[in-house]
């Protein structure tokens, strides 16, 4: 949640021309682990549940592991959980985005006098 | 253009939750400082032209000096151009794109043997 004037970099992975990982992905992702549902992370990020899946099946097939799993069904109903590798790529990523925005620190401090305040 | 399994990670600026300049803003303000058309530079970019008006819009709007000016008629005809306030934003933004992606080049090394190659 960003506060009012705050100017922050955030980085995105190109997967050639496609986005694999940026805040949007990652943030799901994250909500995914948290409310162990699909439909439950989309409320929670305003996003329809259709954009959901379709971001869900994205990162399934533009990495070498699976990053969400649904299991249909059962005694205790079906389950959505992120994986190991969800988790890895989580923690790879956000380091990632903390180490970028270091970087450039001083350039965004800078960038940031060229902006006018956020609306509200 | 990304060559078949480049990985990149581009950088967005964001103005408290909005974007302030991400990659699609700052290829259309080149695109138009380029073409010296609006309408030019959404089409070299596969975007709608209100899309690009859109941005275009919102780049003025968040930014304290106007970057694309558009004149009207005359005799000569309306003309488009990216300010030097623009310029100096694009060159800005490259900078701290090029320095983010240094800072994390051995991270995204790693983080692309995650990911499946791009189709095609």
């Amino acid at each position: 949640m960003a506060t009012s004037r705050e100017t922050t970099p955030r980085l995105r992975i190109l997967l050639g021309a496609a986005v694999a990982l940026g805040p949007g992905k990652a943030d799901l992702l994250e909500a995914i682990g948290r409310t162990g549902s699909i439909s439950a992370a989309a409320r929670e990020m305003n996003m329809s549940y259709r954009r959901a899946w379709t971001l869900v099946e994205a990162m399934n097939r533009d990495f070498r592991e699976p990053l969400v799993e649904t299991s249909a069904g059962g005694a205790g109903g079906g389950g959505t959980r992120i994986t190991e590798a969800a988790r890895d790529v989580l923690d790879r990523y956000r380091a990632m985005e903390e180490k970028a925005a270091d970087a450039v620190a001083d350039e965004i401090a800078d960038f940031t006098a060229l902006l006018n305040g956020p609306p509200g």
